[in-house]
């Protein structure tokens, strides 16, 4: 008996050892291949440097979207097609222009307009400023609004220690600012960038308005004239400032959605969606936001092909269309799949930058979350220690939506992120390779796993 | 009974749990001070942009001792003195000079003379190079070595995914390399940057000379510029190099540690001291290595003060002289501390970059360890997940070397640090302030857990 024990003992502890060793083994060969022949950063220089910012709509998405479809298809995709889908095509027109009018001269103001806001005209708009901290005070204050440019200079908030909980916070006085200020009156609205960094770029980013009221005028303001206006407003109730945007919203237009498929050797129909999206903000080069999740998303897929790993379930690259100022991409990769009766097993995005990898933020439901957690010692030799309930990501979004698909958003460490974020300094330079590989490392180890084990 | 049971089981939980809530409430209230009131990012930029480069026994190495006292007093230690030690005093001399000499032209190489280094004279030394990747290949082609520059073109191992892993592992040739080609007749040394950056600046750092053998001239090159080297000398094996360099060691000059104190109330004897290395490398203002470290010290004794903290033991911040190029000021307080009989409860470093923090090094007894770990949740939610045990520092090594004095080093994130490791790229704009601000969150938070609790 004591024998018999023993062997059943040796079994029960022992596969699932072997099982661990062997994946962390495959899991040790995808990170070799990523850190020695990865080919993210290359990629990601070409994107950034030859087809450059990609807002929806500009030349440059179809220029972005050409890049993908060869980059995927040069990474072992098997088969690579582009699927339609409108997209808004909003421009800036022009350069932005705001100074705080003064004697003997105006003082500049570094301003971005917000992205889907209306322009001033080519003579601008020139108007008392008034300084609202907060909705709470634009309430109590609504009568003084009428006329006047509101300056929103609501704070991020420092105490969140992951950043994504300030940008949060501060949100919705870009999101619904305009429209609010505008309901008792307000000519234009300048926002207060929601960022911590140490220097003035302003920090463009989508606005949303209430068709209820008149749409007005809109741009951020880089933290430090900000700050400027804003002692200036504190100690001179009369200042005005002159604000000038070109932007505008002309029809939708056609863009796509890149996909790159590998079939699946045992359950072909189930399909797992890894995916960044391919637009950008205008000012840079979409480096961080998000250049850095698309190459992540390619060479994920590149290295499991490297290894020589044969997948279970079909693997789709999806290098999504339009999520800045609309989420179209996301939304009609969805829908088409529902139409089409296809069935979607995981999602995966990469979204918060380019950054040294911290966790996964995961969608699912608890048996799900619960099996996923079992697998965190295999992650943290790469620097993953939190797999989490948590946002998954924008443009897998739908997919939870229709199909309850579990989600899984990479989070990177979130310190740099709002410093480059929908700024003139998401570039390039700005990313560093061997923080981006380990976050394409994390990926296709998830990947890995979801697909050997499933969910 | 089930009443008085309850009541039991009721006192066993709660007051661990409450102790922790209290802990984890000073701990919120350190972050919330560094995060939101933090003086360690503006006092780096005057260490960086004022003082600059500090190397041992360089004019500005005094301007940062000043510098060190005065912020010292400014930040609340109640007593600062300036504790004398001699140091090596090495010179660069002027710029580093070298290229592969070709027809029709010459081929520039960057390169920074490694330090404590011999020059090579204002004629410079211009000899064949001999390709050697490693120190075995060195011993089996030592008859090829004479009269000739050996290049040592070991390269960074990117698997390592602790880029500390891989600088142990490359560090050798820096350290050994010159020493080992002068035992068989080699006039000068080039070195691959220790380092895994992108761009082409050289990195130095120390080499120490055997006794045994001549002192040769050594240099580092930039990664571009070894793989361009490395390339020629694979197909055409008479390449020549030019090496110039200037580099001097002076007799040794007085440097000082400068320290500040805060008493503690119930056990005043007892030193708990945390420390970085004021001085630096001479190429550029040693922002990370280790500005951060100072600053973020200097910022834990601010930031307890501040929250109303009255340590029980003596807290000590050390701005230590001459890590870089001897060790002394480290060696310096520890015989010193011996000498007046000091007590000696726990020492901290950081000088691993001011980068978001990871974990800590413990080098500790496994029961001091053990109760270490047990704090671990309250670090989570600053982003440390990793009290292991580990490398407490070198400018603390003595203090466990003499007192056995447990020692934790901060570990940050270190994909970026040999990026900029002791080269021209180690600059104030290369930290960020909110990475710097956690490492100083958690290493004050280490710093009340041990002097409440005690090890």
């Amino acid at each position: 008996m004591m024998r018999r024990m023993f062997t059943a003992c040796f079994l029960v502890l022992t596969l699932p050892a072997l099982a661990r060793q062997n994946d962390s083994l495959l899991i040790r060969a995808i990170a070799d291949e990523i850190l020695v022949n990865g080919k993210a950063y290359e990629n990601l220089r070409v994107l950034t440097k030859q087809v450059g910012a990609r807002l929806s709509g500009s030349p440059a998405m179809y220029k972005a979207e050409a890049w993908g479809k060869k980059t995927l298809e040069q990474s072992g995709a098997e088969k690579v097609w582009l699927q339609e889908c409108m997209v808004p095509h909003w421009v800036r027109g022009g350069k932005d222009e705001a100074y705080i009018a003064g004697q003997p001269k105006n003082t500049p103001l570094d301003v971005l307009a917000l992205g889907n806001s209306v322009g001033t005209g080519a003579k601008g708009v020139k108007a008392p400023v008034v300084l609202i901290n907060s909705f709470d005070e634009l309430e109590q204050r609504k009568d003084e609004v009428k006329g006047k440019i509101v300056f929103y200079n609501y704070k991020f908030n420092n105490k969140f220690v992951k950043t994504f909980n300030a940008y949060g916070d501060a949100g919705k006085y870009r999101g619904m600012g305009p429209s609010r200020a505008a309901k008792y009156g307000a000519v234009a609205v300048l926002v207060r960038s929601m960022s911590n960094a140490a220097d003035n770029n302003p920090h463009t980013g989508s606005t949303v308005y209430n068709d209820s009221f008149p749409k007005i005028p809109a741009a951020a303001v880089g933290l430090q004239d900000a700050d400027k206006l804003a002692a200036l407003l504190n100690s001179n109730k009369s200042a005005t400032v002159y604000l000038k945007t070109l932007a505008n919203m002309l029809p939708d237009t056609i863009g796509h959605n890149v996909i790159g498929e590998w079939k699946g050797s045992e359950f072909p129909e189930q399909i797992i969606t890894i995916g960044g999206h391919l637009d950008s903000w205008d000012p840079a080069e979409g480096a961080h936001d998000d250049g850095a999740g698309c190459v992540q998303s390619i060479e994920v897929l590149r290295a499991l092909k490297a290894i020589g790993y044969k997948p279970k379930r079909t693997i789709r690259v999806v290098l999504f269309a339009n999520e800045e100022n609309g989420l179209r991409g996301g939304t009609k990769y969805a829908q088409e799949a529902k139409a089409k009766g296809e069935q979607h097993y995981f999602a995966m995005e990469s979204d918060e930058g380019g950054f040294t990898p911290r966790g996964f933020g995961i969608t699912a439901t608890p048996e799900q979350l619960a099996k996923i957690r079992t697998w965190t010692p295999l992650f943290e030799p790469y620097g993953v220690f939190e797999l989490e309930a948590g946002y998954g990501g924008a443009d897998i979004g739908p997919l939870n939506q229709l199909f309850k698909t579990p989600l899984a958003g990479l989070e990177p460490d979130s310190q740099r992120y709002f410093d480059i974020h929908h700024a003139r300094s998401d570039v390039f330079e700005a990313v560093n390779k061997r923080e981006l590989e380990l976050g394409a490392v994390n990926m296709a180890a998830l990947i890995y796993l979801v697909d050997k084990y499933g969910l």
